[in-house]
């Protein structure tokens, strides 16, 4: 049940207090993504003390090329906005946790969460917000040329690419987007998807369409990715007539998806069969004092703007519950 | 049932296409505050026809001062964001109707919208994202010196009370926002609160207990507001013990909260108590096709980046509706 958390958001070279195991927290946000940013921002501005868990995993926003639907900014790099949010967040001086692994969480009137390392913190309310992270095609090869070839982040792997030939796994946004992405810079592009029809914003497959270096496998799938030390070809089976074909390529760029970072949280709130924690409109789970928000949760659509609504909602909802707790007591 | 619609973004001075009686639109989105220039970006991205109605009452955003808590701009001025998120709606050309007065909408298979000049658009599917207006106090004096030393726009109107003594009526957000404007800039700020304490952010009310020139009178509500042509005093009664009492004053600023822009829905979709569009957590009302999104709706927190997310989730939602709507056709 081991974890990392994603969003490893506060580096080494940012100072700010740590957390205290002695102390019990307002709120303890898990996950530095778009959510666990904003409510960690509506949280200190409510007076609360605020402390903030993430992990080592990485961002998946950093993971993004160009950001052309965060309201306020027409265009922005993933990690400019990631920047942007952390020197927003970082003013508050909060205190927080880095490379945390989190192995389970123990509700309570106070809840507790305890890390691979030992250590357990307190908080009096916690807002999950540990998000996605991306899905594996799980074919033999897969795992042995991960970094050889087999790749999930495009933004990040595309520049190794360029003259190269690639294959991109996925239709939908992120698919799609890798496919752009490599167009520019690969010397050809193989897109795979299973379904019969690309499911991404027709803005992007309309930008996709107008590379002459892309061709289309619509109902196909990989069934094995061959090589030695780097990939090298790719089998693939038609999901129409099971007719199986042979592609050379030097990378394959896996988008087909994203599982929530929930397990630590399996047997505590529940879930949806996709594994995501179920929220009420208000961010609440099914256990009081534990809400959640943004990818990790029930809530349609993945988007950072929609993440970073919710991070504000669970916060203000986390204030509300604090607050109505304190005068009962 | 004539309405206006909040947020008179699009000035004469942008021109774009006008919507076109005669078509029918995948999407037509009433309002052009946050949750509506939000859905629009959503909505042109997808591929779908859309036609954006906003009336002349002007936003709430351009009645903030400082927004800080708007994640990817540590601070930055209401209108100033106002114009990035007009830039991020109009590069891509969008139909749109100004200093529209919605009568009536007319829901069915194509839903429509009437105007007071009595012309009309359809659209497949609405979004309604018509924000909310200022509350009044309901009081003699109120309507009669308004623009005369009544006010409900703090950043607006507080340089002309520069040196001057003014009351704020409200403890909430807004209320302690404005005192903290306006105790830099005028002599003294009475603020004025109906309940035992002020229910601001905590950040806030510390700004503003910083100040010296600023008194509190809690469980008090204004009677009636006196003056010759211009406001003079007000007088006051305690919540307390029914007590009387008046004080000079030469501007009141009203900050108790707003009402939905919904009166012209209300026949049409299912509402809460406070006249909010009833929404589930797809932004979807009552009637099917019709989606809201952001303060006029039942969401909770009437926050910028919680209207923005909001608006993401409902244009997302009508691409799901039409999408479903044209496979069965």
């Amino acid at each position: 049940m081991e974890f990392n958390l994603s969003a490893g958001l506060f580096s080494a070279e940012h100072h700010f207090e740590p957390l205290e195991e002695a102390r019990t927290y307002d709120v303890l946000i898990l996950g530095g993504g778009p959510a666990g940013m904003t409510a960690a921002v509506y949280c200190m501005r409510k007076g609360l003390s605020t402390g903030l868990i993430t992990g080592n995993v990485g961002v998946q926003m950093a993971d993004t090329a160009g950001i052309e639907n965060y309201l306020g900014y027409r265009y922005i790099q993933g990690n400019e906005l990631i920047d942007k949010f952390r020197e927003q967040v970082t003013q508050f001086g909060i205190s927080f946790e880095t490379d945390a692994q989190i192995v389970r969480m123990e509700p309570g009137r106070i809840h507790r969460i305890h890390l691979a390392d030992g250590r357990t913190f307190t908080g009096r309310t916690i807002i999950i917000a540990t998000g996605k992270q991306s899905k594996k095609l799980q074919v033999p090869g897969e795992r042995e040329f991960t970094g050889h070839g087999v790749a999930y982040c495009a933004i990040c792997d595309a520049p190794f690419y360029a003259g190269r030939s690639v294959v991109v796994v996925g239709g939908g946004n992120s698919g799609v987007a890798a496919g752009i992405d490599l167009a520019k810079i690969a010397e050809h592009v193989t897109l795979i998807q299973r379904r019969d029809r690309l499911t991404a914003d027709q803005i992007l497959i309309d930008k996709l369409a107008e590379f002459k270096n892309v061709n289309y496998l619509l109902e196909h799938e990989i069934k094995t990715i061959l090589g030695e030390k780097q990939v090298k070809r790719v089998e693939l089976v038609s999901r129409k007539n099971g007719r199986k074909s042979m592609i050379d390529t030097d990378g394959v760029f896996v988008e087909i998806g994203l599982v929530p970072n929930s397990a630590f949280a399996r047997d505590v709130v529940a879930m949806n069969e996709y594994a995501e924690i179920i929220v009420d409109c208000h961010c609440r789970t099914s256990v009081d004092g534990l809400f959640a928000a943004g990818d990790v949760t029930s809530v349609p659509y993945k988007q950072i703007i929609i993440a970073c609504g919710e991070g504000a909602k669970a916060a203000l909802s986390a204030a509300d519950y604090i607050m109505n707790q304190t005068s009962q007591d």
